[in-house]
């Protein structure tokens, strides 16, 4: 097996890690079974793993993040009830629609602008179905990191706050973890801490933690049993998926904490084009592997300013007219985040130059 | 044919008017035909008219306004694309949530507290599709009035720079105009002038224009003629229906003008509530039929407070722990009005004290 | 009012009927409330007189008959369930696909080629669900009588057959029953012999019982109210409605026996036609209202016969390319019944002749 | 990597192979990048692999046979369209109503009892969409081998005859080719002549190919470009999933030609069996590596027969209360064919003298 040459810094996502070749031997020892008859020991020991970290009852591991967090929506979120979500949630903007195109699920949305979370915020859109027409709200969905607000980490504490609110009013919680362990890791809190606040996790093995494939929804039995019927309806059973799941408890065993690496190369770029062009960037809100370059600010169009970077060896992505994002991961080196860091100040000051 | 004798003053909603002899006379001479087949004459005078009013090329008609507004988002909305609408909106809050259950359509809100419209903030919200993963904005949907705000109007120049703002976006709009013609009452617009923001209309026959039953939906050729299909597989196709048209005829050259003294008397019964209890509504808020009144802002239990008045003889709804909501119409005569500001602002005096 | 001059014998469908003058005075003098409050007297009183004559507990208003049958069949299939059918159902051909994609259910079909029911060959197809993955059989849906294959009345004695064995199986029962008054009035059984064989029966009003608007779904509390809870998602919520259901009743208490008068206008026509091309129909087999002329079997096109037969001033519908369906009803007097006999016999042999 | 003993013959399906050392070594060499992107290049190299062996333009690699089989059927059939197929098909029978309950899709079908296709009976059912509220059949899916009736083969001429006859009507065909590998290899047609009879080909590489997981859908670049976009919106869309396409990749090099093995040790099975009890199984109807037991046609209860062969050390599974399958497959030796055949026709005998 040989990788082919890179020719770039591949900053678009941290979903492009490629396996390392002590995780590809794990993956070729590992012992498998038919895990449509759930007789596959190592997706067993995986989801148990999970599960107990989180303090949660069981695990189901599913192909994608999308898909784990469709089922902990599904399972606490009937057709025609109601999801909260805030206003740029990846389950409402990057899920293709699957919530309500196939689940059903009905859905409105609080705004945080810069992506922290005000759980005043959060429930005070919560609403009880009162008459047969109106509908209730079922699930308030948090997200952490928050993706599209560049990586930000929702506060313990807010969370906690939300826990008791939702508690009071029946309303479910459901973590979009698909970067939880980057939040567990930057902000000192522990799995059992974040487990501890919703009813179902979505946790994803593939980003930071460097997986080739896989997420796993964790919660009670009962839920993850509805979530492991509702699995197989969606396509989504695996049989010998030991393989794959092998390759998670790899990387929980030796790629968590070396996230911190990739938090500090974020923030070194963070830094650098703040210093070139204030206006791109706040390093302060850098809290995790995810920088969000505002180039709009400076007069930039998103999509011009990441062409010009992928002319100089970094890929990134234009998020909207206004916004590109870069991820630190597995495969950037501390050189790759200083080449990095000076590739885009450059290019920051001379767009806004231009601009 | 008899009425009974009404035992109370029912504020409840402006859906409960029952037909005038004159509307029945109407009713009981209407020609008719099957309106699956598309040869009803009254239906299609109907249809044609109030497209005609809005200035639209086709109109449909249907058993509720629900099922107009359902229409309305889905020939616009494909599965897994996006509404958006305010937080409060009767689409996602009061139509046991059909949007996302059966047209697969995903959602998210911008907030207006007090229900008015701003074109800035719903506008904010759009967002197109990049990448094959996300979803896009494909149509907004604005309500007028904003029943949930207490018949709030949406101002006209703000609807306008809207439709501006969506036109350069690609984004259809969509007014839930179940009560449009006390909007334009009220404020002096036109038909016209509502339907000129939209590509798709549903306006209510059967809240304060009296009729029994019915909504139409207009638009488009294109549009409606897709709208006629979804509304068979519905369950929505109606046979010989002109005979409820009729009353919408009727009512469209009776029961227009008279909105007016709807208003009056909400304004009477919200400015004597308020001369007792400020805290309980505030008058310049009520622009057309609605009257919500926040009694949580007085200590007192929407419940209770609805408990109360019905005691009293004036039924009211509890739309919220904190609201009560009391709509005025054409079975509510100005007496009946005069009766129940005096009824409920002695009641109001009493619950806060006693709060 | 005025009825326009009807230039042809219309036989396309008995959901063509006009309400009478007596029926149209029934409905100007209805007493009516807002029925979304379940508060409409008059509607009330039929959803109750219907359930009563059925043997079953409760009753529900719709507007259409395909309505009716998507809340039966909802009410007892799941989603991803499983519905069986005869493969010409009109639950399956004619409900624009609304099980499937509203409904979410899913179907198989045992083959009738004659339209009558075999109990064996519907039992013959049920499945349990064994293993998580397999889909079980929650319904089967009858048809009495039955439209596609010429208005055949399903045998009582096989309807209690098949009962027996559903019964053992836990599967429920429902009958599309559109036509069970022709059913019942040519079969000697009563409403009460229809209504023992099914959890859910639906019965419609505006085909050959003649009034303009509805149709009644009756079964248990239970399952009455989860379809009332659906009737509203789906749009199919109305207010004042009592107008039309007034016209039910008077259907009721007028419009059942002359039934008979329909069914031997059919007779009539069918054995002429036979007795002029005996390919074209088995007069054994017209039993009800309805007559299907196989005029495919002479050689002759459906759309080529069709279209002649309303040169000579008659309608009927070409079913597919080889049949023709006419159906008799309140608007057919024994007269229009010996024109149309005349008419298309003499059609039947100069197309046969011709072929 | 250590296997555990394993005390049984294990033949409750073929999906139960374990990757070999050779295909471990395969996949632990794999290059891979992130198909989300589509820069995975051994998922690249499978797709277009496969599309090349069946005469299609582009493939899809997904986790399971029935996403294959559900995309298949949903970029051919829309919301509220008709699929037909055979009654005990397994995407009506076997994928959680996933069709239906997800896709919207209707179905009907037509009924082989011994699963041979008869072209006359599929086409039969099709219909056309008369009038707007008719369902048209927008498809037809066979499967190949049938998996329900023992892994019968679909006659090549008779696919072909259906396919001029569904070609004439625009009707699309798909095949559930989950084990199309095996009646290639049974009965002497090629790849190509399997794919030139569908629109859309499902074929499993996780079956008796033995890769741990995957299938892959082909078809024209159109209709796969459709089910990537539906793909990720049902939560299939995987990373680095190059690891498990190697394994695919190594079947198709060295698992293709020893099915035959697979289909000898199954004849010599049921011959044994048939031996022993004639009523169980006719062995000229295995024709590739599925036994249908038949133990009801002796009196004995499938459940109580399979609990006892596996007290014996052969588990089968039960398929309904009359019928036993066993499924022979990679990590079943001729010696273990030999055992099993022995150990069943013993119990067979037992069980027939006992019943």
């Amino acid at each position: 097996m040989t990788h082919r040459p890179r020719p770039t810094i591949d900053l678009r996502s941290d979903t492009l890690t490629r396996p390392t070749p002590a995780m590809r031997t794990a993956m070729a020892e590992a012992e498998v079974g038919d895990d449509v008859y759930a007789e596959d020991p190592t997706i067993n020991a995986l989801e148990e793993r999970l599960a107990e970290m989180f303090g949660h009852e069981a695990g189901l591991f599913c192909a994608s993040g999308s898909l784990t967090n469709m089922l902990g929506v599904a399972v606490s979120v009937g057709r025609g009830q109601e999801l909260l979500a805030e206003s740029r949630a990846h389950v409402l903007r990057s899920e293709v629609g699957g919530h309500g195109a196939i689940a059903g699920v009905t859905s409105r949305t609080w705004i945080s602008p810069d992506g922290t979370l005000s759980a005043d915020d959060a429930i005070a859109l919560a609403a009880d179905a009162r008459g047969y027409n109106q509908v209730g709200t079922a699930l308030i969905a948090v997200e952490n990191t928050h993706n599209f607000s560049g990586g930000r980490i929702a506060d313990i504490d807010e969370l906690r706050r939300l826990r008791g609110l939702t508690d009071a009013r029946g309303i479910r919680m459901h973590m979009d973890g698909a970067r939880v362990a980057n939040a567990i890791v930057a902000s000192g809190t522990s799995f059992a801490d974040q487990g501890a606040v919703v009813d179902t996790m979505s946790v994803c093995l593939s980003k930071g933690l460097g997986a080739p494939v896989g997420s796993v929804l964790t919660g009670s039995v009962a839920l993850i049993d509805e979530a492991r019927y509702l699995r197989k309806r969606y396509g989504g059973g695996m049989r010998q998926a030991g393989i794959l799941a092998a390759a998670g408890m790899y990387a929980l065993d030796h790629h968590l904490d070396r996230l911190a690496d990739d938090h500090a190369h974020a923030a070194l770029i963070a830094q650098e084009v703040a210093a070139a062009v204030p206006a791109f960037v706040d390093p302060s809100t850098v809290e995790t592997n995810i920088v969000l370059l505002r180039t709009g600010g400076a007069g930039v169009s998103a999509d011009d300013f990441a062409r010009a970077a992928a002319d100089r060896g970094v890929r990134l992505i234009a998020m909207n007219a206004d916004e590109c994002r870069l991820v630190t991961h597995l495969d950037v080196s501390e050189q790759d985040a200083r080449d990095t860091a000076r590739i885009l100040a450059e290019l920051a000051e001379e767009s806004a130059n231009a601009a």
